[in-house]
């Protein structure tokens, strides 16, 4: 019987790859990162009138042509190497956004998929895996008994933590519209940064906590009850007191479930966008929780029609939490973020006050690669 | 200022949006799974000249073609209403495998991704995350000395595990060629199938380990150091005995570092295809350890030009094996599998020697639906 088996072994083996894999892949290299960093995209569509390219590394995301080449190879290169950087791109076809079937590795933001990849060196290496001690990455479900819902949350140990008996500070961080708690650890490279910071010596270990703030999810898309539905950003604004209100359950959740140094000194909190409105917000709501407080582009926008206690008395709840002397006050923001101006008054009215904080403005708007850069700066400040 | 941030909110939140998500998507439903569980397709694309669909709900996988509506739309309806399941397909637009972009849901198979959808009641609710109590997926590494590297490893513990003092039962969970860390979880839904089994009271809470069966990897494409290279089947086969040698390293992590029922008792192995040869190997040459073993469409194909003391004698560790009587012995295999003859043979060696197993066909072949049929058949018999 052995005979049979081996007889058979090799070509049936073959055979399993192809029915396991259902449909075939192209054999072609798209994106190809060429030595000097200049890099080719290649599209197969031998119909096609117009194949064009977008991404973040065009100038104002403009698209550019591809050149159709032998057997309906359209393909385009980059006339300068790329500086070193995650980039997100995606293919016009006669019009129609199409990803790239010869990349596999896609960030989803809202409803929207683009391909990515990765220019090593500076930044680029900290946003990559490298050969360093890991740290672990944990989805599970937290219980919020003031949003009456069971949660997703997903929830970063750095390496060593299951085998020491150490107590960890804790670095909540947060997203914005159109996000949840996958956010961080896909679209901003969370796990890679701090593993890479941790290991160069460059962060403290820490414990990473990434939320839903959508007061009304469960969980992401895709991971809660209803089902593999289409996202869009139509849900409710989680503007209106609840995040803030509801925070205390998962820093309860967190303090209970993990070897936490559960006091100020080693608490931080941070978010983009909506998500730094909510760490502003919660931060002067529990003014003895957070030593560490992170604008990232943040939405500093109350809306007058909404009555929440939260939003009230913004002036004397700064106050007080200023009074109490946080250790950072981080305000970072792009020179052409649509909130730049908003930013720019609420520094004002900090040194109106004489409240201290750090400013730091990068290029560009509101956009990922932003807040890569500001966890990168963020993270080796905290609790030091 | 507060009036200067409520005159300008709610335009800029709009603005934000389309800012964060760089690129927007379409505005058409698809898949849309009507009330009789029919389902239309639909692709835009004014272009095209022919849009086919394929998927796994048609024969053997046939395409079948779109018809072209009002300004571009193509649109296919099923004629008949689909059976719960989770459905994997894909476009093909003039030739051209296209992934449907108003889906933003998709598993990847080596190179290739595919969209999903689920048609919900029977396995399709097992299939789906539910309102139930939910267990916890954490990504970690190890070391593993024996093949020198640090590896990826994904760990699934059952609701209540974090909180309880109570230990808990082992099943270890392999992946075919071409699969990794990631497959048990994103093609084989195992989160959704031990969270729904367990809250209906049919399966036991148990800890789920799921290795890289592919002795040279770190980690699955994209995890590793590797950075995010295209995937290929052209991996060395780890059909050589280093999956096997090198398993005591996992057990080894797992007992030290979980709260497990360290013993055979307690302890389940089971794997696809290259999984299931490894599930054999490694239940037959550490006969003392798993009291349930599981090979689902199992590569029972051995091959003589490896010469590996794991795969020597194997008539003389059957009968060990056996002779210890393990709990479950469970084949499980497809009527049109490749791999069925190999499957017959190998039960007529048990046959003739007098070795009890439990036997499962299933229509089909080597297919992941099957392996999602044959983890929820397996996994409420376990550790009772």
């Amino acid at each position: 019987m052995k005979n049979l088996f081996i007889a058979t072994a090799l070509f049936l083996c073959e055979f399993a790859f192809a029915q396991q894999a259902l449909w075939g892949g192209q054999q072609i290299v798209s994106p190809e990162i060429h030595e000097n960093n200049t890099v080719t995209f290649r599209f197969l569509a031998p119909k096609a009138v117009k194949v064009q390219l977008t991404g973040d590394f065009l100038p104002a995301r403009a698209s550019v042509d591809l050149k159709e080449g032998k057997d309906g190879l359209w393909e385009y290169t980059t006339p300068e190497p790329l500086a070193p950087e995650l980039y997100s791109y995606a293919f016009i076809v006669d019009g129609l956004k199409s990803i790239d079937p010869n990349n596999i590795y896609l960030n989803r933001d809202v409803a929207s998929l683009t391909n990515i990849f990765i220019i090593r060196g500076g930044r680029g290496d900290l946003y990559s895996v490298n050969k360093v001690a890991h740290g672990s990455l944990t989805r599970r479900w937290y219980d919020s008994p003031t949003l009456g819902l069971t949660r997703r949350i997903t929830i970063y140990t750095p390496p060593g933590y299951e085998k020491s008996s150490q107590k960890y500070p804790v670095f909540y961080l947060l997203h914005g519209m159109g996000g949840d708690e996958e956010a961080w650890v896909t679209l901003g490279r969370t796990v890679q940064i701090l593993d890479n910071l941790i290991a160069e010596g460059k962060a403290k270990p820490m414990i990473v906590v990434m939320t839903n703030g959508n007061a009304v999810q469960e969980a992401a898309p895709g991971e809660s009850s209803l089902g593999l539905y289409k996202p869009s950003m139509q849900l409710p604004k989680t503007m209106e007191g609840s995040m803030e209100t509801s925070f205390p359950d998962v820093v309860k959740f967190i303090d209970s479930n993990y070897r936490t140094l559960a006091n100020k000194a080693n608490r931080a909190i941070a978010g983009l966008s909506m998500g730094g409105f909510h760490a502003l917000h919660i931060s002067k709501q529990y003014p003895d929780w957070f030593d560490y407080v992170g604008l990232f582009s943040a939405a500093i926008l109350p809306d007058e029609g909404v009555s929440s206690g939260i939003y009230d008395d913004i002036d004397g709840k700064l106050k007080i939490q200023f009074a109490k002397k946080p250790r950072l006050y981080w305000i970072g923001i792009g020179k052409t973020d649509f909130l730049y101006q908003p930013n720019v008054d609420f520094r004002k009215k900090l040194d109106d006050k004489g409240y201290p904080y750090t400013y730091y403005e990068s290029e560009e708007g509101h956009i990922w690669k932003n807040w890569r850069i500001y966890l990168t700066e963020f993270v080796p400040v905290l609790f030091k």
